[in-house]
């Protein structure tokens, strides 16, 4: 429906009280949250659901849709009371804020339809707006992205990394609104209504800034219409605003962050708040959305991914056939794409962008920016490989703990993993980053060791849904799979068994080769180990895995290029524990240095000469009980 | 030695050109590196080095001294070539680069007595430098901070942090460089030469800006002078050079970067390379040097810490007994700092504000520079408590990493950890912040349960060398521990035990008084368990645990508010592992919501619901094996 100016601003002040009286409400009844952050942004979400945004509230995963993302999640209540308001539900529903049988929970999650990532770690937000912005590219749709970040999180460096990204790629369709309420948690802001500092940033990353007062709803649609008509650069509204605004005991007021209102407190606001309502206004908020124009959309139908083509016994890095396994990938499927933080010759995602450049999305150095913009195409249908050097994604771990609560549909690509990277130091090795994923319970944790399960798990990556976590390697390895075995989820290979197996060795990516040479050395002297390549860590293989315990008398060892904690031991570990077995653990146990990868693999304890050991103390020793 | 600028100009020239000299060589001889990054910044670190700096290089850690840190660890090679032709150590060492033997490493590490904090995860050395830059206000001396960033790393958010806490702090004491070489790893970097755009960049954040030619020598003590003389805000000096600067094939050329030179172009560029020696030039490197004032300073001798004073008994957040003893500790070392983000009335770090404003550091939100400074002011001598909700620790991790590589002196503090928050929801609880810590192999690990072992084990943290996490809880809990109770690093307490144990049950932080709520329960069926306060996770009392297990014939469980993986459970069992014991892990196993702190840990199985129903299983069940 459209309406004039005139008669819209007061439907939309009305709307604003609304929203500030629906998240005092709530959160009184939920005796927590933050409703002084909901005030201060009442009148920007009026004005953005109920004139600005396109959208569909009983079917906000419309593809055409225009996006909202509340980066600052704490003021989730104003984000429930307007899609209430919008008519996505009952209103009725608020009053269940933040408990145990609500969705609605004290930061938004996407177990709501209409919220596409999780937010509440601040900073994030934003980087996920440049991955739905990105996405509108990919699948050609002119639907805008809105982010609404506080002033506190501004501090955060993973804005600036999304501002550049931002400014670099021209994201006109991307429009962003700081609420500037000077008041932080604990104290006023580093800036607090010096917008000048704001507006001063964000044009020199290249955004287009519009400072306005952001209680003046008249302001806030002039500010978005020109948002809308700004050509080549993304736009920041800067909204000067006031926490707690609209009630006279909370506007502009210290201590108030994070606090709901006592009952009385709640009465005498709401009390306030009423009387701001302007009589006689007719029109009501659903009548007021604007819809997308309505288009057909084709069902994307990917067509079968080649498969590997290696021979037995060739040297090939796995990051080499996670290259080739992406670009395959590129060509099949349509939803596919590959982000990027400058190492794209290292980590081989050149082959990506050779075959689909307009999916490559280089982000330089900033890979928290690369990993939420990943967040961001996934919620929009993109199935995303953000990839680097497995030790720069931990930069973004926090990132990668928020997808966990999303569920983001996010394949992370991790090379050049562990100590045999060699002589680049400790600085390059990934040896955390096993525990990271596996720590998150939402994650699948892929460890390919050569050439064919490397491609082949990368299709797998593709093909499950949620978060995937693949670590790939930087040495070459000799390819041991024919390239038709296949590599299930939550599978495992055992590369040598017979019955007389004294114990079970169990390797993952390159100490699967030192358990090989374990293998052949104690053979060669009369023992017989059992070799597992545990190529799938979560989910893991339990069954399997205390089929082999059982069979070599509960004597199992893990041998991993990882930290001791949170590895390929701790989950072998975890998986059999509660049958009674425990897991002798070869792994990196001091900071490791420059050398030679396997000067390195010696020195730092998970070598074929100290699988050999480890084999024979077990055998040697009574088990302790 | 003074020199007038016209004889200094070709010395430093001369100078520059034997790094680059030493670089290539030593490359060449590792057979990897980055001898083209070197060859960029050889202009500048000649100046630095051999006329800026006020620094002894034979004693590197004078307090006085002025400090230098490499951001762009890569260009490694020329850093340890200056601080050979300044006569540190004998250049033919350089030639040992990235060998095992060798402290000389692909990226540096504080293994060298020159190097402050370890550096080649790109944009953490110019957070280290906030905090070698704070510290100097800590002291009161005037030393300068220097700190060289690659171009394409400003792309990296936490430089952005850093530029904000900078210019915030009027931090004129210190001094970046920028290396705008124009490529990157990959590709040209995302601004390429055009310094205009850094230039807005460094404005907008408050500093003062200097674009110069960093290959004209003159120009840059030009703009160390111009640095030196701003006062109010750091300086950052933007350089404008050529990637394999003074070798014709490699200046200004692709395809270059992280590759050593073979042999015969080895020799190629050094012959190019000595033809650019200015002839008759008597003086050398060190005769150049320019030395700190010197200045007696007297031993920081701290006095004793109050003890704790609660009532057994009494409800206290762990939180608070943190902001009770930094207070203390506050008033008794003048070493220990605070550094937040935002939340210290909510960790009550603002208690240590009170009594020692000038050592508390507020960074607002921007967890990244808290910790980098951190790692900074720890280099100098302080005892720095970075502190936030753990959740929010973790958007720090890589920093974490390195600060475990570098094995600073840091404290983490995390509060708010686990679902025990409630309301909130997963985004605000850490469940990962143990798997984080636990995994580097040079931290200890500390998580109090009650108030008393809280401000003991903050103690601890200050007084135990390298870095600390203590793990802090919400939400208020009973004092169990008389005040003059001791808790050793690596100690446990066992609560319960009697000779009837059938069950070892393990907790930490709130967990534990689910497991004496268990206990009592069990006690009143006529079962009996031993009940372990794991207070220290890292290092681990092995042998209290085992004896633990083997007194209740191996049946051993723990519970943590925690993710399953890289938590206390993993801890336990990586312990006793050997010994031939597996554990029985009560962890949360999905992703947590919001609600009531209590109906969260029953709804997600590490209640004493739960506990007693896992003793029942585990005495009821045989044990497989």
């Amino acid at each position: 429906m459209s309406t004039d100016r005139a008669s819209l601003l007061p439907a939309l002040k009305n709307l604003a009280t609304q929203l500030r009286i629906d998240s005092a409400r709530s959160t009184t009844a939920a005796g927590s949250g933050h409703p002084t952050s909901c005030f201060s942004m009442a009148d920007i979400t009026a004005a953005l659901f109920f004139s600005e945004m396109r959208f569909e509230p009983k079917n906000p995963q419309n593809p055409d849709a225009d996006r909202f993302i509340l980066s600052k999640g704490h003021a989730a209540p104003i984000l429930y009371a307007a899609w209430a308001a919008a008519g996505a539900f009952d209103r009725s529903e608020l009053l269940k804020l933040r408990q145990l049988g609500s969705d609605l929970e004290g930061h938004p999650t996407p177990r709501l339809p209409f919220v596409d990532v999780a937010t509440g770690s601040l900073g994030q937000g934003i980087c996920a707006a440049i991955g739905c912005a990105l996405n509108a590219r990919r699948i050609g749709s002119d639907y805008r992205t809105y982010v609404l970040l506080g002033d506190g999180e501004s501090a955060e460096g993973s804005v600036w990394e999304a501002a550049n990204v931002g400014g670099r790629d021209k994201l006109d369709n991307l429009c962003g609104i700081t609420d500037v309420n000077r008041l932080g948690q604990s104290q006023p802001t580093m800036w607090q209504h010096d917008l000048a500092q704001f507006e001063r940033r964000w044009t020199a990353f290249g955004w287009h800034a519009i400072v306005i007062d952001g209680h003046d709803v008249n302001a806030i649609l002039n500010a978005f219409d020109e948002a809308r008509n700004t050509k080549g650069r993304p736009t920041m509204i800067l909204a000067r605003t006031e926490k707690g605004k609209g009630v006279s005991f909370t506007e502009g007021k210290d201590n108030w962050h994070g606090k709901a209102m006592k009952k009385d407190e709640l009465e005498k606001a709401i009390a306030e708040l009423e009387k701001q309502i302007v009589p006689g206004v007719g029109v009501k908020g659903p009548e007021l959305i604007r819809k997308p124009a309505a288009r057909e959309r084709p069902v994307v139908t990917p067509t079968p991914v080649p498969p590997p083509s290696y021979k037995l016994g060739d040297q090939v890095a796995t990051r080499e056939a996670f290259g080739d396994a992406l670009a395959k990938l590129g060509v099949a499927d349509p939803r596919v794409v590959v982000l990027d933080a400058d190492v794209k010759n290292s980590t081989y995602t050149d082959r990506f962008e050779k075959v689909a450049p307009e999916r490559f999305f280089e982000n330089f150095i900033a890979e928290q920016v690369m990993v939420g913009a990943a967040m961001g195409l996934s919620a929009r249908g993109a199935i995303p490989f953000p990839s680097t050097f497995a030790c720069f994604l931990y930069r973004a771990a926090d990132f990668v703990r928020m997808a966990a609560i999303g569920s983001n549909n996010i394949k992370l690509a991790g090379t050049h993993a562990g100590i045999s990277i060699g002589e680049d130091g400790p600085s390059q090795m990934a040896l955390e980053d096993l525990a990271m994923c596996t720590a998150e319970p939402s994650f699948t944790v892929l460890y390919p060791c050569d050439a064919v399960s490397a491609e082949r798990l990368i299709v797998e990556a593709a093909r499950v849904k949620g978060p995937v976590y693949v670590r790939i390697s930087r040495p070459k390895t000799p390819v041991i799979y024919p390239n038709d075995e296949t590599f299930p989820v939550g599978g495992l290979k055992v590369l040598h068994e017979s019955a007389d197996d004294v114990v079970t060795v169990i390797g993952a990516g390159v100490t699967v080769f030192e358990a090989l040479k374990a293998y052949d050395e104690l053979k060669s002297s009369g023992t017989s180990i059992r070799v597992i390549d545990l190529y799938s860590l979560a989910p893991i293989d339990t069954k399997g895995l205390i089929a082999a315990a059982k069979a070599t008398k509960g004597r199992v060892i893990t041998v991993e290029d990882h930290y001791a904690a949170g590895g390929v031991g701790d989950a072998v570990a975890g998986a059999i524990a509660d049958a009674g077995f425990a897991v002798h653990r070869l792994a990196v146990r001091e900071i490791p240095r420059s050398g030679k990868p396997e000067e390195l693999l010696e020195r730092f304890g998970i070598s074929a000469s100290h699988i050999v050991a480890a084999v024979a103390s077990l055998v040697g020793a009574a088990v302790v009980r």
